[in-house]
């Protein structure tokens, strides 16, 4: 609806890439509807993924003995992040919507990505003890993840061979999302687009069009154990 | 025992943390055993954790749509990886047990070491279809996740507010090492060490050089949905 803000964090290397392409339609499709769409394409930012002293400008906390997790959470405080994780966070904090697109690589997100949730979800700003989970700094917020995989449907089903697809989401929607607050909405997966024709292809892009033109009405799936595992 | 050859990828950015710590009690323990010992100090090598075009040296199977998959499988076969990501595959090659020692990072390693997964475990090497899972091309090798958490025993605890931290583990230990053929044994974690006295840090890097004393008579975990989800 208009007003709605969206940030995509997006992580492919390759725009004609069906995760370029679903990226594409979302911006499309959502700005169609009057939302208001930001973009944080990893690849092309060339972000960095790695949690490191350089997060934080000017002197450490304690010098002696560098602890990531301290000096984030009191450059924070002081307003010392580096640049690129405090633009990430005005982003964040402006949405409404958080879209993470992206190819499975190895039972969850690239590095690229992972590297993203490190260094942008920084204590003070996206929780603070106790306010996690559903206290989290981040509430009032929804996050979708759409991600396609390499292996088929057959293989992410209950008893087949990769397990059921809904195991691998637990350490991402709620290990990340629902400990920040934020509301989870249905995965978006689409299964081994590298395997089937170009139609398909195709079909996959217009069914999530279509999703997201009823988005805002859906409800957010409940982030417990029971949903993963059951 | 004499001769078994370890390689310990570690991912933390200050030596004098537990987790420093504890890799130094594995190097140290482990070479009074007779092993070699390798370490991949992810943070002080600066590892690339992003999975770009960069790992490819010379002209791509592809230019005109990039697709990281296929890229590293041909250039594996040609010989064409970048000079780190070889390096690193020597070393597993020459591995029979493999130590990721890391703070768990959002139900997960860090980016540093996910980039790690993302670009050394290339098709071609670590394993090729069908050749997944119990015929993994790494078959005949052991993994073992060591990591710290910020959260507690009772938290990480089934019914705990972050469920088991089994859950955690499947796609690290199954998607990941599993599905390379690697056998897993039982992880070894240190809940909240943080939040404990120095002296039950001392006692938590003890109980990692008793563990390691009798490493090699411990039979792998059955990697399976029951071990994660039972």
């Amino acid at each position: 609806p208009p007003g709605r803000k969206v940030l995509i964090v997006y992580a492919h290397q390759e725009p004609k890439s069906l995760n370029g392409s679903l990226k594409r339609v979302a911006v499309e499709e959502l700005s169609k509807q009057g939302c208001s769409v930001m973009v944080s394409d990893l690849y092309a930012m060339q972000f960095e993924p790695r949690a490191t002293r350089n997060d934080i400008v000017g002197c450490l906390h304690n010098s002696e003995e560098f602890n990531y997790g301290v000096e984030t959470r009191e450059a924070y405080k002081r307003g010392d992040l580096s640049d690129d994780v405090i633009e990430e966070q005005k982003k964040v904090q402006e949405a409404d919507l958080l879209i993470f697109q992206f190819p499975l690589y190895w039972f969850s997100m690239p590095a690229i990505m992972k590297g993203w949730m490190d260094r942008v979800l920084v204590q003070g700003f996206a929780h603070e003890f106790p306010n996690c989970y559903d206290s989290g700094l981040l509430k009032n917020k929804l996050a979708l993840f759409s991600f396609t995989t390499g292996g088929s449907k057959e293989m992410y089903a209950k008893g087949g061979i990769s397990g059921d697809i809904r195991y691998l989401l637990w350490p991402m929607q709620h290990g990340i999302m629902h400990f920040c607050g934020v509301k989870v909405l249905a995965p978006h997966i689409c299964f081994a687009p590298e395997y089937v024709s170009e139609k398909e292809r195709k079909k996959m892009l217009v069914a999530w069009a279509q999703r997201l033109k009823t988005l805002w009405k859906e409800e957010p799936i409940n982030c417990s154990p029971e949903w993963y595992f059951k």
